[in-house]
């Protein structure tokens, strides 16, 4: 079955490594939100798609959800030192990610290319997609006024009240190369447990999955989407606060009303089975959380299961 | 007594240092080449700018001559794991400085204000200036052709056959705010045991000390040099080799010669002594040998002494 899985940050990367588990590598890709990306220290910085290769690559630091893990401090800590901005934790390693991609975008090379090279550098052997190859910048609409995403979510700690979302460049944003393709030679879609808002709505925009009408090939093909909030909360991250603050109850149910119009299936966890009679559509109610790579691995099976008996 | 060090990498670094524990930190200026500095991975990169700084705060690597101790190097191996540059190996604690100093750059400031600041934070009560705030850039010609200096240096380990030096960029450039008021008030200007050649020519163009007349002024302050070549070899880096290429039996005579028109006197290595018959200024004959921390005070002393004496 090949499947293409859309992902953000912490929750798409440990789904898209249970799928990474079950699947032949030529069967899944995996398409990354780039609204996050941010130009820091002079660099240009992709946050969920660091954290889905190094997921992948088997070099996550799984205790903070970002950077690698044996990491190092040496770099920030001396520009720290002579009084430069340190409120962005960069490890060593993950400092040569960024001036390595950096330097090859600024010769003029694209963002999924250099993420192809470095994925074989990494030995990942799933295809890993940045969603555009354009700059799209997610922008958080708070009590505080607009907040650049990085600035909201780690300088910020996302404190201000979120009254909305945008993602600057969006409209002009085509897909990277291979992921029209991509989904239009997949079985099914899989929308990882990542933030709807931040995470997954710029995806969906940039590939055109919503607003705009699915083409007569996409309806049939399967969508599915796993809740990021279980029991009302968010595993990790900021989904749950973002839903409260913009006068929705967080639940998994409010996560499938976001989605409506586009799934064919959902997935909430075990916990949350009660609402299951609120859906409208097919339902899969199983253990969500991924703390194990065995977990990741048998949610992934239930989730491929679940996708072959729609 | 208010000195001014003229200073390249190593040589000079150890000579400053060794000034630095005699003068008071009021009384030393130290003058630094940036003909060598260069774009690289993004970042400005400044060498013996910051082996100077590295040196005067006990933060350089005495094995190398060159980066700071106690270095990890886990950025440049994940720069070489994804395929980028590895030939300048630049150390983690290393990378903080280039990135903050770029960072600041980019924003309009000036090398000199953020070298001031990068001094204060590593606890250097000397002045340390670049010679210049505006880009010189050393290039070598070779038999191969024009060389920028560090892919000559660094790249091409010196190995193509040197024809000439040019600077560009020399003639545009204005002293670095400070250095012409250091050296009008200097008692006396040391050019430190560096490479002639693409240490020392480059401040000296810079600061018009030569080929152009000097004032009345400076033309009474002692100009004194201490030779980089000890028994017709090099301590460090190509000088030597770069005299025997051009045709000039290197020695610390070549040296003299070198600088001919601006020295007040020369200090030589006792194992030269022989050939002080040959000058026609003042000369001092003692060890020039630095190795260690009271090397570089005891040279300082002598330097001092002889300059007292002229």
């Amino acid at each position: 079955m090949k499947i293409v899985a859309l992902a953000g940050g912490v929750g798409g990367a440990k789904l898209a490594h249970g799928l990474a588990q079950i699947l032949s590598p030529e069967d899944l890709t995996v398409i990354v939100n780039t609204g996050d990306d941010f130009e820091h220290l002079g660099l240009t910085i992709c946050p969920d798609l660091d954290t889905v290769c190094y997921t992948l690559a088997g070099l996550a630091n799984s205790e903070t959800g970002w950077g690698r893990v044996n990491e190092t401090w040496n770099t920030i800590s001396n520009i720290e030192k002579l009084g430069g901005p340190n409120w962005f934790r960069l490890g060593d390693q993950d400092f040569g990610t960024h001036i390595e991609r950096t330097r090859r975008l600024k010769e003029g090379q694209s963002l999924s290319q250099i993420t192809k090279d470095f994925c074989k550098a990494w030995g990942i052997k799933q295809t890993v997609l940045p969603m555009t190859d354009s700059p799209v910048r997610t922008i958080v609409d708070t009590d505080e006024g607009e907040l650049a995403f990085q600035e909201y979510f780690v300088h910020r700690h996302c404190e201000p009240r979120v009254k909305g979302f945008r993602f600057d460049g969006v409209e002009v944003a085509e897909p990277a190369s291979g992921a029209r393709e991509a989904i239009e030679s997949a079985d099914a879609i899989v929308i990882c447990p990542s933030n709807p808002w931040v995470s997954i709505d710029p995806i969906l925009r940039v590939l055109s999955l919503t607003p705009a009408p699915l083409s007569h090939e996409e309806r049939r093909k399967p969508i599915i989407a796993i809740s990021p909030i279980i029991g009302g909360k968010t595993v990790k991250g900021p989904a749950a606060k973002m839903y409260a603050e913009l006068g929705i109850e967080p639940s998994a149910l409010a996560v499938a009303e976001h989605y409506r119009d586009l799934l064919t299936g959902f997935v909430l966890d075990i916990k949350d089975e009660q609402l299951s009679d609120k859906f409208r559509g097919k339902i899969l109610a199983t253990d969500t959380l991924m703390n194990s790579s065995a977990d990741r691995a048998r949610l992934a099976v239930d989730v491929l299961h679940f996708i072959g008996s729609l």
